[in-house]
């Protein structure tokens, strides 16, 4: 099955390329690297929760943004690539959270973004990760999340 | 036109690379890739300004910070490559910004390395990027940013 | 020497590899890169410390928790590759401190990791590196370290 077809199967919808809003760019491909920039939860051309997890945002939202965030990723990675069948393998995820100082589940946020790329690529999906707190996100993102693919 | 006179044909000026302060070096290359250390916005020996945007460091200044942190790391690749020349292409930019917990334009400050890096090396400066809020960097630095070019 | 035994000789054991808790996994290697997922202090099952520096957690014992996500970090590589004679080099570092607002020695707080990698692998051990700081971190860890290895 396609990665296409895996992503329609599991019930989602991959949005429109967002074009590039600075002087860099959604992705870029380094040999069989694809770096692909930090994804904020934007849907529909708004995000989907603003703030501090989890004074202003829940546990089980922030994980939601996780979800919007690889989304979004894909949605950059389809667009550098023509078709996400050239992923061949996520190698590293770095995850952001914006969040009160006393919040050490950090892990948790992620997993939604992490368990995500596994449902749609399998084994290939599993990666490296690194997650961290932030006091701040861009536009007030609660969660920013950077990917790593290897294309072939 | 090289590298090196495009950086004089833009009025700017490279510092001389700083020696390492610790066992990590300013850049490590591995094979085509080389990557940069973490820069802080020090010229002349003294920090371009100490503090947290914006309440204590203006966008405006932490944008300026965010450029010499783009002189300062092609210093340390110059150092390593020889000649600027020898970068293929900027890869990923890592910006972190010292800011309080209500700033959300860390893409406005990163713009400030992302468009200089275009400025030097036209398309090539185009790169994948992620910007993040942090509570505190190095020696009080408003911005620190790292990278990793493609290099032959 | 082998890197086992210079580990030994500098008097440090290297933890059991410790199972994957969620869907990322510790290691993931991409051609000669082997990336490592962020590192947390832990030790026999416990968290070296808890908190901020240096509010909660001494410049000292951060250096300590600094050092043991290095010796969790090679446990990781030592498992995925089967000998950390494959070890080339080290080329990346990423160094997360869970810190105060007015906290600004990160260096020296990353400065543990370093030192150790290069006391391990000598002029291989050496690396690029970033070190910030963020409000919290994973369980509760005052420090985070995430690597990047070129592997033969």
């Amino acid at each position: 099955m396609s990665i296409a077809a895996r992503i329609t199967e599991l019930g989602l919808t991959l949005p429109p390329p967002v074009a590039p809003v600075a002087a860099y760019i959604p992705a870029r491909q380094s040999g069989p690297h694809l770096f692909i920039s930090g994804q904020i939860p934007m849907s529909g051309g708004k995000m989907l929760a603003v703030g501090r997890v989890p004074s202003q945002v829940s546990l089980e939202t922030a994980q939601a943004c996780a979800r919007q965030c690889v989304l979004n990723g894909l949605s950059a990675a389809q667009a550098a690539l023509g078709s996400l069948d050239r992923v061949a393998q996520v190698v590293r995820v770095g995850v952001f959270v914006a969040c009160d100082p006393d919040f050490h589940d950090q892990p948790k946020v992620a997993n939604g973004a992490s368990e995500l790329l596994v449902s749609i690529f399998g084994d290939a999906g599993r990666h490296a990760r690194a997650a961290v707190g932030c006091p701040a996100l861009p536009l007030g993102a609660p969660v920013e999340v950077e990917f790593l693919f290897d294309v072939r």
